[in-house]
């Protein structure tokens, strides 16, 4: 299911992290590394030369609101995501699940795949493991996702939480069984909600569908850390050491830095840039919230040790003056910079892991983060 | 009420057509020449750097919505609008009053200024002649406007613009004796609707009273574009023929074209980044529609002509997609080429008045537009 020219290579150790090189048909990915969310293939307010100025290696983008707009007959017209968008580079796409469950009013799971409304036109959709595949095989992105049933932990619905998982396995049987392009990857999706023995066999099975990446989902959905590690790190013992591993959708600075410690090499989230348009910034120093009216006057950069683009040029009470005035100059420099503490953040972390000093990493940032309280 | 440190050179002559070079303490402007509006000191979505890129030279801002948010207490201590924001070089600000009287809830202009309703917070402003002047003073702007009493051309009121006409002329003079700053530009504003007897008597009392820099003000309102035209000759007639003269808030090519052909040095409006939002492009072949279904799948440059940094990077696809599903990076990406399309308009003019050539510009934009229709 994942053509010979792609490879993950593993390039150095320090406990279970690792930095890997991931091949695709757009390019090589240094990981771990973080992807900024393009759910319409673009991260918004930010063009792709200023996210590649920043350190980003690979963009995600949403199967789904790309099948509703502007649909992936256009994209694959115009030559697939690296055509369409401006950004060239490796695309991942999720499958779209999640976005469908969680958006659409009225969705309804059953064996066969999704139904459920169209926000767009109203109209009734389903979509198919089998569909969510021949969609992303439209958009050409390089690494391709399962579609699968998220359900969240939730010890009060054990059986719910374990039919959602066995489904999710039928369904990336099917899933594997439709892909075709030998220049992207698809990879398999771990559930099992907070159930240690469900994950366990949950990632076996994933790994017995012959997938060669692999992601944990249903994660970072409110259960606590400790939990959320071991989750992770049983799934890591029953899949292939050799292959790609993903977080979907975490998390917070300190999430990233005990994911990597734990061997994980991919991760994206809205936050650095659903933060940046509340004004909500990323610094060396722990967060710092704009609106607070002590920023008033403060022509400080945001983050005086950032080497960000937004940084270099702007001051605290600029971009505090534009968020309040809903100017969108100002929730594009805010996710610029926040953009670049996280991937920032992940090149400290492959430079921690080749020095062996990852733990440390984690624990400063981790502790920072505490600092500030909920985020 | 202007410093003797700036100045205007008329560096170029075709016809009633000038070229020149307004001086400022932030820079000196080659006229003539478009000033992007931004409004909150910030063009939506677009950075200085590329505005300076795309060959803009002045930007104006909006004194009233600044006042309001974030208070030119704030803009004065940061360094005025060059120091607060990103962009460096010279500002114009407008007064203030057109944005107070169409705006706002139930302003009420009265000989002392107009009181209104703020919109943020509810509360009774005043604005006055010698506020305007001290608020802009704040502001550090390199161009300030006279408050004025802007009305539009209506024959079936004659007394109601003559009345506007002869306040605007002592509120002038009130700003006049308020102004301290040496500099900082002030011009003063010709009223006098569509009635050129009214407009003689305006430029010759707003000459008379010392101003080195001059605007039609009461145009773009609808009038037809002979008798803007009319007004525009009638007033240059008295004005003196070696300040700078600037049309306010107009318009498409072909209206500031006629401007330039009349001798006016400065523009602003909001219609290219307004018609971007939209998803109307100018372009060397006329208006280009997004919108339009036609360009679903068109992976030409929006305008293969252009040498913006939109149309070498994106697709007319792309921007459509952006702009459909809302992303801001569609705004700002439009936004940018419809500035350089009206910034490189203005540099072809200055090239045709050195070249003897600008009626032949001028009535080419004309036709180009009159082909799109409305626009």
């Amino acid at each position: 299911m994942t053509g010979s020219g792609l490879a993950f290579q593993i390039t150095g150790r320090d406990g279970e992290a690792r930095t890997g090189r991931l091949s695709t048909a757009h390019g090589a990915v240094e990981t771990p590394a973080f992807m900024p969310v393009a759910t319409y293939g673009a991260v918004r307010g930010v063009a792709p030369d200023e996210l590649a100025a920043a350190g980003a290696q690979i963009l995600l983008a949403n199967t789904y609101h790309l099948h509703e707009r502007p649909g992936e007959e256009v994209i694959a017209a115009c030559g697939g995501l690296a055509g369409f968008t401006g950004w060239r580079g490796p695309w991942l796409t999720d499958s779209g699940g999640f976005q469908v469950t969680s958006l659409a009013e009225k969705a309804r799971v059953d064996e066969e795949g999704v139904t459920f409304a169209s926000p767009v036109d109203g109209r009734r959709r389903v979509l198919t493991p089998e569909g969510a595949v021949a969609i992303q095989a439209a958009l050409g992105s390089d690494v391709a996702m399962v579609l699968d049933e998220c359900v969240p932990s939730d010890p009060a619905d054990a059986a719910r939480v374990r039919a959602a998982t066995e489904r999710t396995l039928r369904w990336a049987e099917r899933a594997a069984r439709a892909h075709q392009r030998a220049d992207q990857w698809l990879f398999g999706i771990v559930q099992g909600g907070g159930d240690a023995a469900l994950r366990r066999t949950s990632a076996r099975a994933t790994r017995d569908l012959g997938f060669r990446g692999f992601a944990h989902g249903g994660l970072g959905l409110g259960e606590e850390p400790e939990r959320r590690d071991a989750m992770i790190a049983t799934a890591h013992a029953e899949l292939p050491g050799d292959a790609p591993r993903y977080l979907m959708g975490l998390g917070r600075p300190g999430d990233l830095l005990r994911g990597v410690a734990l061997g994980v090499d991919l991760f994206d989230c809205v936050l650095p840039t659903r933060h940046a348009r509340h004004g909500v910034l990323f610094t060396s120093q722990g967060l710092l919230r704009l609106k607070n009216a002590r920023y008033a006057a403060d022509d400080a950069a945001p983050d005086p040790a950032c080497d960000c683009a937004t940084c270099a040029r702007f001051s605290r009470a600029y971009l505090r003056h534009l968020l309040r005035a809903g100017e969108m100059l100002g929730a594009r420099l805010a996710s610029l910079h926040n953009l670049r503490f996280y991937l920032g953040l992940l090149e400290r972390a492959r430079a921690a892991i080749r020095d062996g000093a990852l733990g440390a990493l984690r624990d400063e940032v981790v502790a920072l983060e505490a600092r500030d309280g909920s985020g």
